[in-house]
């Protein structure tokens, strides 16, 4: 009998995107929806890092290197001294995707059955990753009242057994866009460090930072070994579909294995490493506009969200997410109905509702995830449709 | 301890790239190395297909939908058509690559333990996707004096256990270019159904094949549930830097388990799926052309090898790929000496030892794959090369 693996069971159909027959067929009735579901910016990709790729002089499209073209990575390097990350360009694999680089780290360094500890809310794609590699993912609850703040040593300490091999953190965070400061992530290196772990380190978002500095974890003293940063340039220059991301560590034994993934798949995609490699040559501001905009699309939706009756929206830190808590039933059923049986003038708002990103099961029955990624107006637009939604909806409590 | 994975400990070196430090040492004493041994073709990728690139003409490079824009799989059911393969767009994954494909059916259809028969010599990254996936391989040996051809019937129904899951073919195939006739494809469809199995089909060479039609495992009735077909655009248009592949099947349950691990890395890269799209509307003569170069390098290539005493290389009916079996010791260490201690006339060869593409331990050891992917100057010249080199060799047989 033919049958589905164990695991292709197992794989998570994506939170984010399980709404999307509805706001679909939202649309097909004329309500426009805007998308706050979804981390794909609007800001446009640079013009020159699309020039570069419009200007490419090649007749032979070929494979690349298997750890991405030489040029590519040690102008990478160069990007990483800028953020204070020292590292050779060897010490790169350019993956496809930052997803890539989540799934290479985990095959890499844990085998099926050992587990990775990750606060949660998480990036719900961790779990199919996990799932790709049989890891099994251990959920450490940050709380909403408390900015989703790391929690405690002793709930790591706690979490930890044989099979435990790894600690992974996305700084700033998706979903919560919380900012790790520097004290939590020496707790962390402190803990991987004293029971041998692998400190996984999610920085898609780093330029992303609105009240604080970023600390990578590239940057912490005496755990070279331990740290393995994920990173992409998705989100940092608005290049979502290039699917270009890197491998950084300073651990010879995990470049050398991770390279043998890297190989068996031949190499990442050789148009986006061009746009990759101008990216890092953009002017110095071209973050700071980027920062500003987000950061007032921050101001005004984390403004507009504490002012609706019953809903509670931490100040996010970083990156382009705010997590909320919303005085409703059921999230899931609330951002179904927002899409199936409400609009305002015409319109509706999409959101993600928080059960995906979470591990522990039950939890962030009232939350959703807003990713602003829309400009002002839109933004604002949105932020109406939600507080009267919250007005009319039949499982308000 | 930090430990690398018992997975990235098994994970295999690429056989067809281990041999790259010396062919660079080789290059740096000045010594012009004819790389026979990688599949990267020198034919130029079509220019309407990098044009298309060229002329792209969106602000924002966003990610593209999970499965591959839809524009694009539209336009591969046409493509499809053509080669007698008749499918929805929604049958059709779009991947990164051909690998990608490999890698999600392996996942999807399979779970860690279970088993995958495949005739050997074969893809030797088939061995890095099924280290990836918990799967072990199978190996049934195809002899190099029968041409390649299909193992009979009854070693296929002897080497089926409980926990087979899977026959994988590559048709015509890599790396001996043997062109599977459809009675052979019969034979196993027939195995599939009797003992509810997928078969696996990758097809990257479909459209090089010389003394004989192309079947596809789609082709074949009455296993719609059991065929999962591996495509990508690479080999066919010479743009393997593009990493667009697909995974096409008509098992429904299969694709939406698929769409699931497609989902997790979000999308596949959005500049060459352009270049894949612009690919289908190339003149129909395009094959023709490309296919009568390959013949024409083929014929040169094999007469060449069997002139030489104690060479025999049998005629390969498809791909760019031929296998010989040399008077040599041992290819792997005959592979090296051509780069480290041979050369004439200021020039060597680099082949790809054998070994690499068997399951079996020890066998292979005569043999060496050669890529018939440079223009006939430079393969002569090689060939060149090879027949003064087996005159000298020190483990000559």
């Amino acid at each position: 009998m033919l049958q589905i693996s164990h695991r292709g069971q197992l794989m998570p159909p994506s939170p984010i995107r399980k709404l999307v027959p509805y706001a679909e067929a939202a649309k097909q009735k004329g309500v426009k929806v805007f998308h706050l579901n979804i981390g794909q910016p609007d800001i446009e990709t640079p013009a020159p890092v699309l020039d570069a790729v419009r200007h490419f002089d090649f007749k032979v499209l070929e494979y690349s290197h298997s750890a991405g073209n030489e040029s590519y990575r040690r102008k990478l390097v160069e990007y990483y001294g800028r953020v204070g990350v020292n590292v050779t360009y060897n010490q790169i694999i350019v993956t496809t995707g930052g997803s890539e680089a989540i799934l290479f780290a985990m095959m890499t360094c844990l085998d099926a059955g050992d587990e990775i500890i990750i606060p949660e809310p998480f990036y719900a794609n961790y779990n199919g990753f996990a799932v790709e590699a049989g890891v099994k993912v251990v959920p450490l609850t940050a709380d909403i009242r408390n900015g989703f703040a790391l929690p405690p040593a002793e709930a790591f300490e706690a979490a930890i057994t044989p099979r435990t091999k790894a600690i992974m953190l996305c700084n700033p965070n998706n979903p919560t866009g919380y900012l790790y400061p520097l004290t939590e992530l020496e707790t962390l290196r402190d803990i991987a460090v004293r029971h041998g772990l692998y400190l996984f380190s999610d920085e898609a978002y780093r330029e992303f930072c609105y009240d604080g500095e970023h600390t990578s974890a590239m940057h912490l003293k005496g755990a070279d070994d331990h740290v393995i940063l994920m990173d992409t340039i998705s989100k940092r220059y608005s290049a979502c579909g290039g699917r270009i991301g890197a491998l950084v560590t300073r651990n010879k034994a995990v470049l050398d294995a991770v390279m043998k993934f890297a190989q068996a798949r031949l190499s990442p995609p050789s148009f986006a490493q061009i746009a990759g490699e101008a990216a890092v040559d953009l002017p110095e501001n071209y973050f700071d506009t980027t920062r500003a905009e987000y950061q007032s699309r921050r101001d005004l939706l984390v403004k507009r969200l504490n002012g609706m009756s019953g809903v509670y929206c931490p100040n996010p830190g970083g990156a382009f997410y705010a997590m909320a808590s919303l005085p409703v039933d059921n999230a899931d059923t609330f951002c179904q109905w927002l899409l199936e049986s409400f609009s305002h003038e015409g319109q509706t708002v999409m959101l993600a509702p928080a059960s995906g990103f979470y591990g522990t099961p039950g939890l962030g029955r009232q939350e959703v995830r807003l990713a602003y990624v829309l400009n002002k107006g839109d933004l604002a637009r949105a932020m109406d449709c939600l507080e009267k939604a919250l007005q009319v909806y039949p499982g308000k409590i």
